[in-house]
């Protein structure tokens, strides 16, 4: 008999930040493809902020709910295949929930081409790096010379997002991000002009420093306090690329949201606009043939976070709310 | 020797909200145009809800400080020159404050055609009708078939923007105002499909009852509590125009801005843009020429609520931010 597989259920809400109690690693038994569906092996699971934010309610998706397997992303190899178009061998990125194994329609699956490293597949040809590039270029229109700041730099799409800015000839490039080491690692490896330690202190006197003549793109994913200080330090007719607001994820539901709006957007003229990657996908093959000239030719650093085993998800996805990783966060399955 | 003139002075700055007592009335001596300068008779002084705004702080001008004369946009006749290109008997608009005879620089006028009613060129041919037309068109990107709702809408924005939805083909129209009487007339006498009365109570199960579908563009004037509501009921990918935030003017500045930003932007896609009629200058005669053609047919109602002299402009302002006008206030000064 084949060995059985292990899955990770969401054993309980979390009440206020996240901590690897919340989580109960289970065996389970291989699932048996049916007829349309494909048997996936989990190779590589995909953590993001939005995995808390699925705890606190519906969004894009309906809420989590106590005692589901938690809902997660991965990279996977097929390997038994009643669905059309998809053989044995072949990799996918789907939805398979944090699991070892899984069976899910082929409809639901999509294709990846092989890549060295697969991982990349998950970080600079994945949601982050397309979230990075459609987020600067179709929402914040960033044009050459723009100032350009990004909160959680030091994350999947920031570390993405902050290059792309430079290499689409942004005039000065900000990283906010917690922690001087992180910070200088923003700056000495990572090509940001400046990078303001929110944890410091005073971000907006930080970002008026080094924004003189205001923020022309402000690249949010955090709100809360950095998405306040951005709308003051705003120049007339600047752009808010609303990306996710990871401080305000983990814990319960904020009640109020940053002052000047819709004051200062009315008397800078600001645009605040909210995006979903997904939504740019017929222009998703223009994106990654540029992410992949750049990350070919050395031009793009491609900085992948990765721990081993099924089991360390929990922990990785509470430091990576907990801000800890540098770059994209995997978990490598099998 | 000529009559002396008179004006308004901003006695003191409002501490809560603003009462005719924050004003003083005087006699003023009537000033002498220089080289470059003209000489202007006051008709009609606009009165506006960012009047107040400027008591606040800086906005796209000087804050304005105790003891100043009003700070005021007019239409007013020309009575002496000594500037190119302007001669005694035209009409101009300029913020000559609250007074009866101003004298500025020719640069800072502008000139406009006689208009019968002269009232229009600050109702739907000024600031307010052109606000209405370019939120909608450029900046709410109005599309035939949309849901549309529409803040303060029984003032000089709000019903100008509601018939101008209507006669672009907006599915659904829906004002929110104050009261009972002012609903009535909303639907009644200006053809808006639905209206709102904020001052019932539950806004948001209001807005969703009226727009099932969700609301794709709302046209905020007030900010606040029912901007916090229209957040929750947006459809995806909808648009909300930032016009003006009203409900925070009249008041100290406010600490904290509506829940659900960002989040709701992300999770809808929403984008927030506010906007100032200025920036559209150079399609100004495209957006005139379709209202004028509209109000010339009886397509357009143009509501103004006009009383007559200078001293009862505080009385004006202070009605116009309790909500008491039914479309554009004016005061006739001669």
């Amino acid at each position: 008999m084949d060995e059985p597989s292990r899955q990770i259920v969401l054993a309980a809400l979390p009440e206020g930040r996240l901590t690897t109690d919340c989580f109960r690693l289970e065996e389970a038994e291989r699932p048996e493809p049916r007829e349309g569906e494909v048997l996936l092996k989990v190779l590589y699971i995909t953590l993001d902020a939005s995995n808390r934010a699925w705890m606190q309610g519906p969004t894009y998706r309906a809420a989590l709910k106590a005692g589901e397997v938690m809902y997660g992303r991965a990279l996977a190899e097929v390997v038994e295949s009643w669905a059309d178009g998809l053989a044995p061998g072949d990799i996918v990125f789907a939805e398979t929930g944090w699991r070892a194994w899984a069976t899910m329609p082929g409809r639901l699956v999509q294709k990846r081409e092989r890549t060295e490293p697969l991982t990349h597949l998950l970080s600079v040809y994945g949601i982050s790096g397309l979230t990075a590039w459609f987020g600067l270029t179709e929402v914040g229109r960033m044009q050459p010379g723009d100032t350009v700041v990004i909160s959680a730099a030091g994350g999947a799409v920031g570390t993405i997002a902050g290059q792309v800015a430079k290499l689409k000839g942004a005039g000065c490039v900000v990283g906010v991000a917690g922690g001087p080491e992180k910070c200088a690692w923003l700056t000495e490896a990572l090509g940001y002009d400046a990078a303001i330690d929110y944890r410091a202190g005073n971000v907006r006197a930080a970002m008026r420093e080094v924004c003189p003549n205001g923020v022309d793109v402000y690249f949010d994913n955090t709100g809360g306090e950095i998405l306040q200080a951005a709308l003051f330090e705003m120049a007339n007719h600047g752009r808010i690329v609303c990306c996710g607001s990871v401080a305000t994820y983990d814990g319960p539901a904020t009640e109020g949201g940053p002052r000047g709006v819709p004051g200062l957007l009315v008397t800078k003229r600001l645009t605040m606009e909210g995006f979903i990657v997904t939504d740019f996908n017929d222009r998703r093959d223009a994106a990654l043939a540029e992410l992949r000239g750049w990350v070919e030719s050395g031009a793009l650093t491609v900085p992948e976070h990765i721990t081993e085993g099924l089991e360390g998800l929990p922990e990785a996805l509470v430091g990576l709310l907990a801000g800890e990783n540098r770059g994209k966060r995997i978990v490598k399955v099998a």
